[in-house]
């Protein structure tokens, strides 16, 4: 092994090979969950360098874990003995092309720094979650990351273009169209964004803009229930015709927690209720920025009706618009410190599951059920991004023994409901089980074909997703 | 081979398998290119029955090439002596959800008929082409088909939530889901989507349906060049706030051939301008359904005056809006005719090629310069749906012979400028030597690895995409 990281040393420069304390930013997580420590950290500085130490790895048997940004939630990056690839030194955005709205961006380019550099050709990149002023391209893409717009804009897949990957034994693959219509073959594009770097470790790729929003209206809302909450989505796409951006759920306990871990930010309404949504239109329309006679724009006004259709219906108790930018950054900051104070505790068992929206109370009442069997003085958090179905669905086990089983109920209900045992965070190592117990077996064989064909060595970050 | 058919006739029935004359209406495809003689057809009833074809077609070595439609444009369903597989039978609709918004269909229901079946439930599946009349789900998604809509929604990928298929040895995959969000392993559905059969064959998938418009402007507008018509496109888009769902490219040729072989259709203006775009908007808030004082509609009044602006910078020369959903089918009928009077000689050179927006000059210009090169006597004819960058671009040369010279510098010029050549009728047999000279080689490794993972014998539909 010494051989090899000396070859590594060659290849890349002696200081981009770390190992010892040098390495230990990158023997765990965000999560904290996992620790391990790593042959060594290999840190390249372009394409040519991560195809070369590939190419090392591959001819010297060595198994390679891919790592950005560190902000994965399911583990994927841990690399006990292994080598890390980091993709931390691919800064640069190659290109912002405002004209055919695409943004070139290498795979260590922070996510916040997409937004600000695109932001100034009056355009976003609408994949945006907590924890974007850390994640880079090369993670986001690898987890197919989802987030809080994903009801409007769909999820990462849907955002990309084209990519730039390297292969198991060093190839590159140029898959960097900036099209929106190529028929040319199998899609190895997708395949490859979500596979957790299992197929191919991912160095740039061809990110698609939207023309930013000239106006949103943003509003948190007090209501008596979920079902209530659907209805206030449906209402609001209907009347809004399709303009709802982020329709981010949070029920009472989220509150409770928040006083606890940070009593800087309060609940907006005196009284806690049993659902505060987290609502945002957005219109790129200019007529949509221009004030009505009242002063207001004409997009909260449309909320402000919708709100007010619900509220003589009883299905909202109460609201508060954003009055300005500011106010509508805090309540995002609400929103975003969920992870910050949902995953601050042992032992948990964070879930993140997704399921059709007519299942999404089922889903609930079903757990509650189950949990009362299984752990009867646990304590729970759930908070959802409802437009997708998707609910972040935590558990904090009165005992950690107690932990597999919760697990194991949770992605049950939801697969038996229709739904998915992992919405947005991935398998990594944490779902494993779950993916070998509840996934089609014919997928499995299919997703073991493709990893065998294309990594026969099992080199590219082994034990994870499939494995 | 007696024995195997006898086979088949076992598991399906005798009537379903179909040899001699029985078989002739599926010995040519739409484009009366290709003709073939296939062993048999085979039409079995639902997917068990496709997966005992399927298995009893691989315990004897027998190539499959599955069929729907026949309305595929590149020769994906040349069967010379090899099964034929229909799924012409698979025609159920197995449910609609209108409350999250899927229709479940089989590999056999005619695109149209989705159409009239969803929109009972004031939804829409906003897949739509010339050939939706004809054409089936099997199909369409295994050439990820685009059409005119692309623009708003997305091609076929991004309308399909989930599929089944089976796979050359029989197994059955079922990746069915109903979700927004499902970060489960790879991604199994987008890779089979758009391999033209190569991999598996669909037998049903989950479709994603939008909430129907309430409201429609439609317009045939004249105007001087092709800049002119990106620029108007542009200024629609944010004038209306993306409510963009067509905008379809016609050059004054185009009026010329349709004055040959479909009089009954006349250019909408007396003088044939240089170039006529078929734009229409679409909006589903309810409010645009309401009229104004004048008794129009607000989205109608929103395009007149996108119009109006452009026409006062003379880049508009002259508009006819559609004042009826007769006008507005009118005008559909003279953009969807064309196939029906491009397609309808010999010799012929048809090509599907996409280009970044702000190349779709360029390659005009390039490829007026080759073409006078290889045959200055050829005819053109090109329209484009041009919000996608996609042009079909069709040549009548002078001389058979000059065809695959002038193929070859179409799908070389586009793939010079950025572009594919292939951007939505797929490889098939027509595009195998581009798809080989032009394609990333390194792309084309791993999708013979894929194909060889999941099809060892090389039975699904050999010598298409990737051969």
């Amino acid at each position: 092994m010494t051989d090899f990281l000396d070859q590594l040393r060659a290849l890349i420069g002696p200081t981009q090979v770390l190992t010892g304390p040098a390495a230990e930013g990158y023997c765990h997580d965000w999560t904290g969950k996992y620790h391990w420590t790593p042959l060594a950290v290999a840190r390249p500085a372009d394409t040519a360098e991560v195809a070369a130490v590939m190419r090392a790895a591959h001819d010297a048997g060595v198994a390679v874990v891919p790592v950005s940004g560190h902000t994965g939630l399911a583990g994927g990056t841990h690399a006990e003995g292994q080598l890390m690839l980091s993709l931390e030194r691919l800064t640069r955005i190659r290109e912002i092309r405002p004209g055919s709205r695409v943004c070139i961006a290498e795979a260590g380019v922070i996510l916040a720094q997409i937004h600000a550099a695109v932001a100034e050709h009056g355009l976003i990149f609408p994949v945006s979650f907590g924890a974007q002023g850390s994640a880079r391209v090369g993670g986001f893409l690898s987890t197919n990351a989802g987030g809080s717009n994903v009801v409007r804009y769909g999820n990462t897949r849907a955002q990309v273009l084209g990519i730039e990957a390297v292969l198991a034994d060093g190839r590159v693959l140029d898959l960097m169209g900036a099209l929106h219509k190529d028929n040319t073959g199998y899609d190895l594009k997708d395949l490859i964004i979500g596979a957790e770097g299992t197929l191919a470790v991912i160095t740039a790729a061809v990110l698609k803009l939207q023309p930013a929003p000239v106006a949103h209206a943003t509003a948190m809302v007090a209501l008596p229930d979920l079902r209530s909450a659907l209805g206030l989505l449906n209402l609001l796409q209907t009347e809004s015709g399709g303009l709802v951006e982020a329709f981010e759920f949070m029920p009472d306990r989220y509150w409770n927690r928040m006083a606890r871990f940070r009593p800087d930010m309060t609940c907006p309404f005196a009284t806690v209720p049993p659902v505060t949504v987290l609502v945002e239109l957005a219109a790129t329309a200019p007529e949509a920025a221009i004030p009505l006679p009242d002063g207001t724009l004409p997009l909260t006004g449309r909320l402000e009706d919708a709100l007010a259709q619900a509220m003589a219906r009883g299905e909202v108790l109460d609201a508060v618009i954003a009055a300005s930018g500011q106010q509508r950054r805090q309540m995002w900051q609400r929103r975003e410190s969920a992870a910050e104070i949902t995953l601050n505790v042992v032992p948990i068992v964070d879930c993140d599951v997704s399921l059709p929206l007519d299942r999404m109370q089922d889903f609930l009442d079903a757990m509650g059920a189950r949990l009362a069997q299984i752990d009867a003085g646990a304590d729970l958090l759930y908070i959802a991004h409802l437009g997708d179905g998707n609910y972040h669905y935590t558990v904090y086990p009165t005992d950690a023994a107690l932990a597999d089983p919760i697990r194991a109920a949770i992605a049950q209900e939801a697969v038996r409901l229709g739904g998915s045992f992992s919405a947005e965070h991935g398998i990594g190592l944490s779902k494993r089980a779950e993916m070998q117990a509840l996934k089609d077996p014919v997928a499995l064989q299919v997703m073991a074909a493709i990893k065998a064909a294309l990594d026969p060595k099992g080199l590219l970050n082994p034990g994870k997703t499939i494995a």
